[in-house]
């Protein structure tokens, strides 16, 4: 965020920046959930529906399941949030108590280490690379939990800022381990629908008791209406609806209502999809011959990780650089690794193709 | 919650039910409010704003404070929150530690005590009665930290479900008292501008060390919306807006614009406000008459906290009673006051009038 404000000060002082640094679709919602906004609108009455959400929302968020996965999930399992930020507050709150020790992939998303840390709860991190091909394996998870006990495992699948995705078999063999050992697996799926390469799974697949957090913010473009959904072993149900109430009392009404016509706009969607196919293409291509080689497989999600050993050993100073002089803003590594980030950073392709293009002119004349 | 599941219920099966038990306005937002979010689908791009809020939403926040209390707040001090539910949950992660003791007037509003629980923080509960005019004084904050050191004490004026409002001097002195102590000072004002009888000050008048927290919901009638505001005392700016970062990322971003409309919103919302006026005066006169004649002051708000017991010491199965042979649906005491709520229920007067005059005519056909 202090890379957002600096290249947000930097255009206001008249300069140019292409956004590398957000996390969120340049595109707007789909027009189907604008329109259904917009009839909202008409009525005007917004008020708190139950703590797990409006009951229409839930049932068709449990029909996509099915339609996308074959997998029949009931309605009262699904947990409508206040995006996946309160998904993952909720999950934390009901599963853990103080104290416990929850498994992270390393490089990953820093919000989980920061929430995990206000909740007095303790991170271990598990860090990924090319041997274990950058993801975590089941020998992994076992080293992990034998140095000191963990209760919780948090694993995304498309990764951030990584863009690893699990296969299928892979995810299933490590949800085995996890409940094997007495871990709790929490499976962040909210860049699903992002796949540029292999499968998503859904962790259902592989586990009733898995914890299943979502969000309408990455592949259906709604970050700004703050929705997001989990589906919740039965055992769980009950406990967070009580935190629910009492910490959100519910999700916003609007996009609740406005959400239900995201799944009838797919085509809109995918459209949006091989844009960012485009760009990440591109990016693949033509990043090795400005001197950055070195990356995560990008296989979804909408970023590259990518080293910047070449030219810097400090990625912050480097982003400030690039940002400075070459126009174009990164996120550096050590928000997402404390100890090998100091050599990466993460650049984001949800902005337009035409902006990625003019991203990798600027940063090949900048480096050469 | 479960009131209004049971009350929701019976409308399913065909019964005519008044509502009593919601704690929101019938009204709709204000048609400014609803003006702005209808131009904002026209564009159509929400996203994450900064995490403290949109900068021009703080700064028309921070103009409120010179327009309605006399008061200079800088925007920087402002702080958008998603709903006032957040604004409690960062107040109290950023202000105290795990085990810390926070005392809360009983009655109050249970999401307090429940909130503050699953954070591992202790309630201290300080029993309000009509011998201190129904609020909480400084030689009853002195008693309860003499007891066991308090690190906050949080007051709602006016109070839920009592509707009992602090008059600017008892604020005042309470304060005082409590920063004397080194107690924190946390000022619930989410009811402020409704207020029938005497005034409701701001904290901000008397310290620059209290913590506001505020909403759109009740008096702006934006519940839905889950859109509200703290003002923060300097020292915490930057702490709360790390957390709510991480948490929230931000509040809605349609919320966001909508309301800042709000503020020119208010002749509408007088009107509203003289709805419930109207409902209040019905109120306060008639329900002596069929029996409930022991209440606390409704200086503000939308409640009246009226004993049952003329009738029951069972306050949870007189309303279960109450909504099956008569139809009107009320919160029972114990969600309120865990030690004496029994003989308690709390009547909300936020529906219309024409419904609270039925509810009036209803329980006293019912009760005679």
């Amino acid at each position: 965020m202090e890379v957002l404000q600096a290249a947000v000060d930097r255009e206001a002082a008249g300069h140019r920046v292409v956004h590398m640094e957000v996390g969120q679709p340049g595109a707007p919602a789909p027009r189907p959930v604008l329109e259904a906004a917009r009839r909202a609108l008409e009525d005007g009455r917004f008020g708190y529906t139950e703590a797990l959400g409006a009951r229409r929302l839930r049932e068709r968020i449990a029909r996509h399941y099915g339609d996308s996965y074959g997998i029949d999930v009931p309605h009262t399992r699904i947990a409508v949030t206040t995006g996946s930020s309160a998904g993952f507050n909720l999950a934390f709150l009901a599963a853990f108590d103080v104290g416990d020790r929850i498994g992270l992939a390393m490089p990953g998303y820093p919000a989980y280490r920061n929430l995990l840390g206000a909740l007095g709860l303790e991170v271990a991190n598990i860090g990924t690379s090319a041997e274990s091909g950058y993801v975590v394996t089941p020998e992994m998870l076992i080293a992990a939990h034998g140095e000191s006990p963990l209760k919780g495992l948090l694993i995304a699948s498309p990764a951030n800022p990584t863009g690893t995705v699990m296969q299928p078999e892979a995810l299933g063999a490590l949800i085995e381990t996890a409940e094997d050992l007495g871990i709790r697996f929490i499976s962040d799926e909210i860049y699903h629908g992002l796949v540029y390469q292999g499968r998503a799974e859904t962790a259902l697949k592989y586990s009733p008791h898995a914890i299943v957090i979502n969000s309408f913010s990455k592949y259906y473009c709604m970050t700004g209406w703050r929705i997001g959904w989990m589906v919740l072993p039965e055992e769980l149900v009950r406990p967070i609806e009580r935190i629910a109430q009492n910490l959100y009392i519910s999700a916003p009404d609007i996009s609740q209502r406005a959400a239900i016509a995201a799944f009838d706009a797919t085509e809109e969607l995918e459209t949006v999809k091989a844009g960012y196919a485009a760009s990440r293409n591109l990016l693949l291509d033509r990043l090795p011959a400005i001197g950055f080689g070195d990356f995560y497989p990008v296989d979804g999600a909408f970023y590259v990780y990518v080293s910047v050993r070449g030219f810097s050993n400090d990625s912050v100073d480097f982003t400030r650089r690039m940002l400075t002089d070459a126009g174009v803003a990164a996120t550096p590594g050590p928000d997402f690794d404390t100890e090998r980030g100091h050599a990466w950073m993460r650049l984001s392709f949800a902005g337009t193709e035409a902006d990625m293009c003019e991203a990798v002119e600027r940063l090949g004349n900048w480096l050469a």
